[in-house]
């Protein structure tokens, strides 16, 4: 009896990259080559899903072993990522129906989409669509975000490795500001990503900072400057980590405090110098401040070994699903223990995780606002722990470089 | 016969600290350790020099050896830095007559002065009015600067750790830029250190962006936003590396906050978002910056294991100087060979060290004034060498911590 002719798959990065996001692809990549009676050529979408829509299928079995294996310490996303949302399948079913027509000519049984909360609901769109249109799709979504705010699964690929970043970078100025503090820096302001919840500035507390600005805590100038002025007082000098999304009672984002640079310019994205000016202005002390921006979510030479394994166990359950005849579903990273950590990967429904946004617990931040509780600090330990072992050549990163071999088009040109 | 009674030794650390400045530490104390007919209580000054002046100086002898060898792992400096330029004998000879008196109070026969240009001057200067008031005094500069300006020396101790720092983060930070822009980011600007020359903005060479602000080269905005387009239309995104120090031909600093330090240099910090403004506002072009500000260098974790080696090397050096008797000089780091690299210490004369800066070369910058060379490339890609191991517990490094046991005062206080 003829087993039955595989079927193409299709796999695509969505959104802001992680240090890590490339890992799940390597991992889905050698898995699904381990499948090859239920998967033929796995495609990987040239810049996200905007490659399905226009018909850009990087052909990954051009890719050797090598490549793919060293995707595993590349950062950024080896395929290219996007930010484009689908709309809903109401304004725009044109542009879901294309998606089934590029997979339905490319022979795409699976569909693997890798990425956050917008990704997650696309996902299960695509799912939705495929089964109106009666087109047989297995469509699987792979977790990965440094924002941390899917549902269900206890943290999200990529988010470690930012948390170890901030962690350890926040240590490690910590020791310059006092080592210097005498007659110099008096205080250092570091911030850092996560626009609406602060999971990434509350990694920060296991630097034990003197303060931590969340988005989530109304902000204060007279308390901030108070607190400020407590701590150089008591030890010499304060460092802050501090949210991009900080904002005050009224939902002002304190990064558009409005200074303006010596050309007029107004400074952007910055709650790290806006708050270094009221330290100048209302206290007189000096200060310093960094912006991490990209570095925190593509440092791999810093990349957290925990993190590293969910996005690779991610990227392997994907495909385990797939073959398993799964659809609309997500692989989720569930805690088992805290101590020692154990954790598995278990099945969660799309239907379940899409438009939910998990945000930081209350209970993760301690009263007075500025700092974390010791329930955060275990949940954050889990995630930072291991160092993920980078491949180094004359004292840089060696990271991989995919050909990208395009499939030949087979429809027109996408209209958009 | 009785052998010479031995004498006690001072160090101190100066200036902005690195991240293996430690290290220059931990080696000067425990080759210190193996000398002890001529070497007694090796003192660390409290904050640097001022723990000279106030009479507050640390027992090293009270840190265990597994505190000092932690040292060689911790970013920050130690003891205590600071910045606090002694004046020119004319103008305050009270204050060098200060420190001879406590030299001579706790039997300091030693001077080690772990630090940059200032420092190597100062050495040079207390080395003089102790020969001057007839106290015996043998003076050490030990080079420590990310700035990498001090002449003789092919490099300074804590240049390299930067130089790789800035080169993976570019790297890292490409990688992510490339797979997002095509519906995303496409400027990404890092801002990095060196208020004078180039230097660490050439480091970013090794990741070959597609320009380099150096401080050395006047910023034409025209020119700049040119390059950028280019870079944008031929790969459809732009990787920009900016010094701290941008200035236009009138010597106008693109990032002029308008304080200044002890030194009465000017404080900066925005040239990240001042160029970022220009793309805004002229190309109309999605961007991110980045300020590395002291991540740069306190980040041990990423340090050169070359960088490391040096400041090893430095350290033993200057103990095996002073127990040679020798007085006013510092071990340099002498490149012998490029390729493979080989370097050895030599010493060099403080008097030629002393307010002499080490520019930028001219022929490491690209003649188009927004790259390096094949020869800057080669010259720091030895710099960056080999990866520096950390020590590791629950996914955050281990830092020492020394105890910091003072001295007894044997002198009323300080004036100042």
């Amino acid at each position: 009896m003829p087993s039955p002719q595989p079927k193409n798959a299709f796999y695509a990065q969505s959104g802001g990259v992680t240090s890590v996001i490339n890992a799940s692809a390597a991992a889905l990549i050698e898995t699904a080559r381990q499948y090859p009676q239920q998967i033929g050529t796995l495609y990987a979408g040239k810049n996200g899903i905007l490659g399905a829509l226009r018909e850009e299928l990087i052909d990954t079995g051009a890719e050797s072993d090598e490549t793919i294996a060293l995707l595993k310490s590349t950062p950024g996303g080896a395929f290219g990522s996007c930010r484009y949302k689908l709309k809903s399948l109401e304004d725009n079913r044109a542009e879901y129906e294309r998606l089934i027509e590029v997979f339905k000519a490319h022979n795409i049984g699976y569909f693997f989409y890798n990425g956050g909360n917008d990704s997650a609901d696309t996902c299960l769109k695509v799912s939705q669509i495929a089964e109106k249109m009666g087109y047989p799709l297995q469509a699987i979504h792979v977790p990965k975000t440094v924002d941390n705010d899917l549902p269900i699964t206890d943290c999200c690929p990529g988010f470690g490795s930012v948390a170890k970043y901030v962690a350890v970078s926040t240590m490690e100025a910590g020791a310059d500001v006092a080592s210097m503090a005498e007659t110099s820096t008096k205080v250092f302001i570091l911030e850092v990503m996560g626009r609406h919840a602060g999971w990434i500035a509350a990694a920060g507390g296991l630097a034990n900072p003197d303060i931590i600005i969340f988005p989530e805590v109304p902000f204060e100038q007279g308390k901030f400057l108070a607190a400020v002025q407590k701590a150089v007082d008591t030890k010499g000098h304060c460092i802050v980590v501090a949210s991009e999304g900080a904002q005050d009672a009224e939902g002002n984002f304190l990064a558009d405090a409005g200074t303006v640079d010596a050309f007029g310019h107004k400074q952007l994205g910055g709650v790290a110098p806006a708050l270094a000016g009221m330290v100048r202005n209302e206290l007189g002390l000096k200060y310093h401040w960094a912006l991490a921006d990209y570095l925190q979510r593509s440092a791999r030479h810093l990349a957290s070994q925990t993190d590293l394994d969910h996005a690779l166990a991610v990227g392997k359950a994907a495909v385990e699903y797939a073959v398993a005849g799964k659809n609309a579903v997500m692989p989720a990273i569930i805690r088992t223990s805290d101590s020692p950590y154990q954790w598995e990967v278990q099945e969660a429904p799309l239907s379940k995780i899409a438009n939910v946004e998990k945000m930081l617990p209350a209970e993760y931040i301690r009263e007075d606002g500025y700092g974390v509780t010791e329930a955060c600090n275990t949940y954050m330990h889990a995630l930072v722990a291991g160092e993920a072992a980078s491949q180094w050549r004359d004292g840089l990163p060696v990271h991989a470089r995919i050909q990208g071999k395009l499939a030949e088009k087979k429809l027109a040109d996408w209209g958009k």
